[in-house]
């Protein structure tokens, strides 16, 4: 049943991200054989310049603001951050950007290798381009699987390309902290490496013409900015009319003056990295995303899929990967003629890139949301209920940090008496959205949610004072206390 | 419809804390009048003299650990934990044990306060003394609430009751940290108190016949263990014989020998706090827990109840609240002739204190569980299938703490194909229980748990390697990884 030899092999992956290790590892584990090609690092973004490196260059500092917050222990943190020894930690963690106990995994697991860029040649067929220019052509007898995810996206600002900006790529790699950053984008990345490099003693300014986190509720991004303006970041609601690369880094234009700055990361979105993988070749265009349906298959074509950022349904590492789990999976069951399970939130299908795609920014504060927001779930169409608490009232919380502060936010569809949204904004809170997701995907009724007794006194006690915020159905609801 | 004099009300509540509370402010918020009957401080033991201030005596030393477990900020915690400020921190969240700010509460809400010890005299008759002896009697329209809460009961060991050691009520409100402290018990008391006392400079003395945390996996007392004992905790599988007080502190006979130390402390269970509360009056035995159904009503009787530790469903604060709510509704539903919803996971019931008691001990390291334990699972007769996984193999754990120590546990009732118990062990877990609780609560299918989505990279991606570990129904299983 499979298919291998140097050059044919069941199916082949565009990339060796985590995305598309993912969707290898299905396949092999499915009993069918695999090759991913990849021009760069085995182990992709995510490993080498973004989640992994982005949150260690946060959590140092992180943990010692929470100390800083607590009586007792405030006292012994008498240092400042070692932004030295935060560095060292990163390159440990991105094994001094080695992708070698990667590679030695792809061979644990049975996945081949081949180094390049891959472009599909044909149908089944992808050529791939070695550094010395030679050329190998790969044939699949099933699929073919996209996993090339997604490139920085340089806004259209005079100079700005040849002045070389960073990517979120060396901000993450940087072996150094500036005395001065701006960043251009208010989005997770910028707030996150704002959060980082400020407390690297770095002078942050942000760039930011529609504020911070405007895909969030509102309220994350009040909260985010406050917190970085108290860190000593600078957030402009402004955007550069003009960027200039000079002896001693950067003159940015904003506002008619200009902001002289050692570094400048630009961080406004994402682009398909498609622009040269041989799209046209199946009739697609070359640099768009790649349209899939819930089995994560090409639209119009019965052996391409796309999994990750670059289908750009959910521009997430773990989005993707659930998105990897189903497509290496649908792809097996096609292959050997098993049962596929494309309903909703069947085996073979990505449902939750619709409903429950869970996004946290490590920034300080931290946000964590699932869902809709109150605003998109109205714009949906939904009957919406919305339940505002504070944070910093829950006895766990206030425990947790002195002065905590944060907020909770629950958006419920009234018609089915579900949630179907929540957000988490404040100091720990990134771990509190799994209960959330699990809330949303399995379509617990508000009725049973309070039935789920947080264990008192951690901060999920939040749970409770949004639901009695709401109010309990069935119950007795509040009269007028009387007491005389 | 509401009954006030000045000693007669609609329901009468003996006791004042956060069970005692949470079942008055039901009752008011449902139109009817309360009055709560208390002899010490209102917000009782859970305010004064147990989490609350236990969890402070504990969360600075953790958060210092915190720090000290990541390069970079491991260099600036060059100073050791300020014990004097932790036990302000902890003063200030007890208000220097004055309980006005609660008083104030009840007035707010329209509670009625009368102060004093209360037994019951009659039917719907509680007799109240005061500190002077003078007495109250008071009458209930529909009916009485016993939340008297749990006392920690001594040990039958030679001299122990005379020698007057430390319950948790003065372990959690010293003053002071004693050079060096011994713990009789294994519970979660007691390593939260060794866990606190250890990080002020205390030597600590564990004597636990049967080890720690018992009721938990077994892995719970292992890792608690090993990991008190790098604090330098001294733990002992031993029971002490004898007990003598001495002008120094305490004598305490153990295996043979002498241990002499200047505080001891006894955590070893509770006992009802319901000796002298005239239990007798409606034919029960004094002393005894209180039997109730699952509207927390006491068997036998249609116009008693009983609210939190006192009925023995399950001692915890966040448990007994829960009770509280069902018990403040149901007894505004039958006194109003509205529809009672006593079905399981009703309004009226208290159904998760069968199947979902989430429990957390804030020890180094936290401890946090929901449900059956393995062994409790098999012992009811589930069809049961154990997952383990270590939770330092988690990116978002390593990332966490470096050199992250910690295991997770899912009993899964393979008949259903849904949780019934969950258990995490680790640095910061207490805040990841409540996932695991919504998913046994709301009966999540383990089918439909593939798709919340754990956000990468947070320690929660246990989730997904839970579930890979366990296997998905309805994938391709794993076969033979076939490469060549």
């Amino acid at each position: 049943m499979s298919h291998t030899s140097d050059s044919h092999f069941d199916v082949i992956v565009i990339g060796a991200g985590a995305v598309a290790e993912n969707v290898a590892d299905r396949i092999v584990q499915g009993g069918l054989t695999a090759v991913v090609v990849e021009s760069e690092l085995v182990g992709g973004d995510c490993s080498y310049w973004a989640c992994m490196p982005s949150k260690t260059l946060i959590r140092s500092g992180m943990a010692l603001r929470a100390a800083k917050r607590l009586g007792g222990a405030a006292e012994a943190v008498t240092g400042e951050l070692d932004v030295a020894a935060v560095l060292a930690r990163r390159n440990s963690f991105t094994h001094d950007w080695d992708d070698q106990s990667q590679v030695d995994w792809l061979d644990g697991v049975g996945i081949a290798l081949v180094r390049g860029h891959g472009r599909l040649t044909g149908i089944r067929e992808v050529t791939v381009t070695a550094s010395d220019d030679s050329t190998t052509v790969l044939t699949a007898e099933y699929a073919v699987v996209v996993c090339t995810g997604s490139d920085p996206m340089l806004p259209d600002i005079e100079g700005l390309k040849d002045a070389q900006p960073w990517t979120p790529r060396e901000a993450t790699s940087a072996q150094s902290a500036p005395a001065s950053l701006a960043i251009i984008g208010g989005g997770v990345v910028a707030v996150e490496m704002a959060t980082a490099y400020v407390s690297f003693g770095t002078e942050v300014t942000i760039l930011a013409r529609s504020g911070l986190l405007q895909r969030q509720e509102d309220f994350a991004g009040d909260l985010v900015s406050t917190s970085l303006r108290q860190l000593g970041v600078d957030i402009r609601k402004a955007s550069p009319t003009a960027v200039e690369k000079t002896a001693a880094g950067f003159a940015i234009t904003v506002d008619g003056q200009v902001l002289e700055v050692e570094k400048l990361l630009v961080a406004t979105g994402r682009v398909p990295r498609s622009s040269d993988i041989g799209l046209e070749v199946v009739g697609l265009k070359a640099g768009d995303w790649i349209e899939v349906d819930d089995t994560l298959k090409a639209v119009g074509s019965d052996w391409l899929y796309a999994a990750g950022d670059v289908n750009h349904r959910a521009l997430l590492t773990h989005q993707g990967k659930y998105q990897a789990r189903a497509t290496g999976d649908v792809i097996v069951a096609r292959a050997l003629g098993k049962p596929v399970d494309d309903a909703p939130w069947g085996t073979h299908v990505a449902t939750a890139d619709h409903q429950a795609v869970p996004q946290v920014a490590f920034s300080e504060p931290e946000v964590a949301s699932v869902g809709l927001t109150s605003t998109a779930a109205r714009e949906a169409g939904f009957d919406v209920r919305v339940v505002d608490y504070e944070l910093g009232s829950i006895a766990g919380a206030s425990l947790q940090a002195d002065g905590y502060e944060g907020r909770a936010r629950m958006v419920v569809d009234e018609k089915r008496g579900v949630i179907i949204g929540v957000t988490f904004v404040g100091q720990d809170v990134s771990e509190l959205i799994q209960a959330a997701t699990i809330a949303i995907v399995g379509e617990v009724p508000i009725d049973r949610l309070w039935h789920a007794v947080p264990a008192y006194p951690t901060m999920n006690e939040i749970w409770l004072r949004l639901l009695e915020t709401y109010g309990r159905p069935g119950a007795i609801q509040p009269g007028p206390a009387t007491s005389a």
